[in-house]
């Protein structure tokens, strides 16, 4: 007969699971009721602490649409999705290292042919040149590689947060495929450090706790080299505000570029320039292997319910 | 410069809450990062667990609405809930135990007159008299107390999970308020076991780990009287087949009544009777104190966003 205090019942609930059939599944489920168990006896959660943490899960869930993770967000702030990508990245082996995906990686990049200018739209921004090269770890060249690209404008806003995504289609987000030599080049705006969103119950709570919402400055890359793990990681700008301080803790020494200002009459390519210009040089190194790419959010937001 | 390793990472977000204004807050969000975080190490969680909980989480928020809450679903199947309702109900002193709201709470039920019988429309239930009483510690009567009481119907359903809700109103739930002796009784049917809904992640879950979705028959009771803590409980039918194994943890011994089958012609209060027909008889002992009675779900939804 049951009769549950506060150990027994946390027993009875992992009980509860022992016929999962996948063992995974269930180890997993098993230790969250630990974990939630322990921290509702550690904190002694009252019911209005309890409520309140219903409701802002559900704002959470009901916040998120085709293109926008409230979720993903909330992971993000509270630094589980960095501690998930450093759990899975325990050995770089001199391979580049790896940050957060975001939530604004929407996938199938458009291939741009070398060269090209991804934020024509984006008159306000200082002209950017990013120059790059994917490598494996011995440093010899990884040809035919695709590589997305993706950043914030001169406003803070990834082109799917405007309106104007429907209409104008992608800005400042491509695909580019290294040449012979495992490089790519292509011309943007040097972006700024930019908030998360805010208006919602994600952005309610970095105010209420008097953190603050902004990520410094960075362009995101995902490099994937048959072969090799798939490489998630952003290039950060050196001497940002926020760098010692990114809401979503994603930085790491080694993404930090110093990004050069120039003033020369031409770019790297031996086009014109229209002075001042910036220019971007980073590397990648993949380490061998396979994995999956992630999955962009609105193929997983489509998968049926 | 932050280059966060798995134990420094946890210990950076930790002190992204250092400014909280609200000290309790500041605890629970920080004690959460630690649980959390705690839990990702142990299981080497990979990308494609941590995407299955966002997508499992965002799905649980939308499948929310004004009537049906999928959260508290969840932290009924978790065991988390009634773990809330023991760490806040430790020491009884004789008063009766709680258990969980359960998520088919709507407040503000309409006051009945004693003896009405609330299942009108149910033809199908056996009929069952439900005499009660609300007492102190010592056993003296409470006058005018307020009681809501709610149950499934012999198909398993509440009144609020049916489009008839809608035109019909309430059934199966009522309020009645105790006479000056402390007693209140009502007619109804014999409620059943009944499952939890299965249409949604929860009953999901419930399903690919083998559990059965089933409640043990009960009728709620929320006794909130003046100067008293609200007392949120069931009374659990004996002999119900899942009496051991509630899915949602809820069953405590002393919560279990026998319930007589009867065939006497007149039930209690002197009125005829269609044999048979069922007696369940049940005391409630209210501990002082205050507190605040739950707010209906409905109530909860509507707020501001």
């Amino acid at each position: 007969m049951p009769q549950f205090n506060e150990n027994d019942l946390t027993a009875a609930v992992v009980k509860s699971f022992e016929s999962t059939p996948n063992p995974r599944a269930k180890f997993l489920l098993q230790e969250l009721v630990k974990s939630l168990h322990d921290y509702v006896r550690r904190t002694d959660l009252t019911f209005e602490e309890w409520e309140y943490a219903i409701e802002f899960l559900t704002r959470t869930g009901q916040k998120c649409t085709p293109i926008r993770q409230e979720f993903i967000l909330l992971s993000d702030v509270l630094g589980v999705s960095m501690l998930v990508d450093a759990v899975n990245h325990r050995e770089r082996e001199g391979a580049t290292q790896t940050t957060v995906l975001g939530p604004f990686y929407v996938g199938e990049h458009k291939q741009m042919p070398h060269g090209s200018d991804i934020s024509p739209h984006n008159v306000t921004g200082e002209k950017m040149f990013v120059q790059s090269r994917a490598t494996d770890l011995a440093g010899k060249p990884l040809a035919g590689v695709p590589v997305d690209v993706w950043h914030a404008d001169d406003d803070g806003l990834y082109d799917s947060q405007k309106p104007s995504y429907a209409t104008h289609g992608p800005t400042a987000r491509a695909r580019f495929v290294t040449d012979g030599d495992g490089r790519f080049f292509f011309r943007t705006i040097l972006p700024c450090s930019y908030p998360i969103p805010t208006d919602g119950p994600v952005g309610e709570m970095i105010v209420q706790t008097r953190r603050h919402p902004m990520r410094p400055a960075h362009v995101h890359f995902l490099v994937n080299a048959k072969g090799y793990e798939p490489l998630i990681t952003h290039v950060f700008i050196d001497g940002d505000k926020y760098i010692d301080s990114d809401v979503v803790f994603g930085v790491k020494d080694e993404l930090i570029a110093k990004v050069e200002e120039r003033s020369d009459p031409k770019m790297p390519d031996g086009k014109e320039a229209s002075a001042p210009w910036h220019l971007m040089t980073y590397e990648f190194r993949l380490k061998p292997g396979g994995g999956m790419a992630p999955k962009p959010m609105a193929a997983r937001e489509s998968e049926p319910a």
